[in-house]
């Protein structure tokens, strides 16, 4: 019956109209997990973190440190870190980035403009199975914590990070959704991670996100010369 | 010359008063590393802690869910526990506490008066070695954590507890003083716990050992069912 209907005539309003089912921009995007090969972008993305806290001063990270700090352990078992990556192109057939421990997770998003990524040749992807265009836009460093009360462990986020160019458009909320699912999966009782009483914006985004802030906690620190203190136990 | 001289006359008064040089209770401490076979003794200190703090509701710590959670990594590289353990008579010569990782620390103190322990029976020490009247007074749990900043990792201390009849002794500063002491040993850039706003007394402890508080810095908290709806990363 609606071949056989004669098409409505278009009437001169509705030709001045946007296509009102635009195509977009497609961004691909992926969450695997990083490998010593990955320090040098983490390292920058570290320092980057520490520019946008305004604590450069404070970040002694080197790439040397790093290395031989980081994936000593196999994933999960202690410091572990997720690289968000993305491209103008789908990514290929999982190959080496595959793990029996986690499978990198890949989502497709539509944006109204393209990204304008002033460093994509310094954030360039050393995946060699993946296409020129694949860039590192942001990491996320996470490793077991341990509840006694629950007798079970969980997983505290250290960092999250995602580039300036890559804000506002829900990566951030990709990176802790896969390490919250990562907690599910193995069956742990908490996802933990600290936030600046005075960043609103990041307090409104975690509870929208299910977290609770625990407003009576306060961190303590034993670091520097008062940690070296300790040198010798009996005193 | 002190010899031929006459000894002086005992007046009564000298007589009245207390001996100057009171020898005192010694008390034979011992920090070890747990093992599994320590998993009861931990699991009854979990709860008296969690009474201690009024959270008992919130304690869901079994020995089951302790024993298969706690030791299946070598100690320092994940969780790890110590064990405060104190004795009326030395500790023999170090046999299978003795690890390659960790030489338990003994120290010995003197007390005015000997502690009454109600609880000799069920916290007896289950260390082989030990003459009888070893017991278990306390534990520390604490694991890795990881800096980006400092591009090195650091111990989190979980918990902390000395059990009543021992506190107010130094132990709790012993067994922190032990987890710093190995941070320094491993090379490590902090140590860090948290402690609640309103515990004045507890915040004055760890300032004096040398410990800042971060004020500005909240935990947020992820459990439950605002966790587990994380089961699907894509989501």
């Amino acid at each position: 019956m609606a071949a056989a209907a004669p098409p409505p005539a278009p009437t001169p309003a509705a030709t001045a109209l946007p296509d009102p089912t635009p195509i977009g921009y497609p961004l691909f995007t992926r969450i695997r997990l990083a490998t010593a090969s990955d320090v040098p972008h983490i390292h920058k993305l570290i320092h980057q973190l520490a520019n946008f806290k305004h604590l450069a001063h404070h970040c002694s990270a080197t790439e040397a440190s790093l290395s031989s700090t980081l994936f000593t352990s196999p994933p999960f078992q202690s410091f572990t870190v997720f690289i968000l990556e993305l491209s103008q192109t789908p990514f290929p057939p999982q190959l080496h980035t595959h793990s029996a421990l986690f499978s990198p997770i890949t989502q497709t998003i539509t944006l109204d403009l393209p990204i304008d990524d002033p460093e994509t040749e310094t954030f360039k992807s050393n995946d060699k199975d993946c296409g020129f265009d694949v860039v590192v836009g942001g990491f996320v460093l996470f490793f077991p914590n341990y509840s006694t009360f629950l007798g079970k462990p969980g997983f505290y986020v250290e960092d999250l990070f995602v580039r300036e160019c890559y804000r506002r458009k829900g990566f951030g909320k990709m990176l802790l959704s896969a390490v919250a699912a990562q907690a599910v999966k193995m069956g742990y009782g908490r996802v933990e991670w600290a936030v600046l009483d005075w960043n609103v914006n990041a307090i409104k985004f975690y509870e929208e996100m299910g977290a609770k802030v625990l407003q009576e906690w306060r961190i303590c620190r034993l670091t520097d010369e008062a940690l070296q203190a300790y040198a010798n136990p009996a005193i």
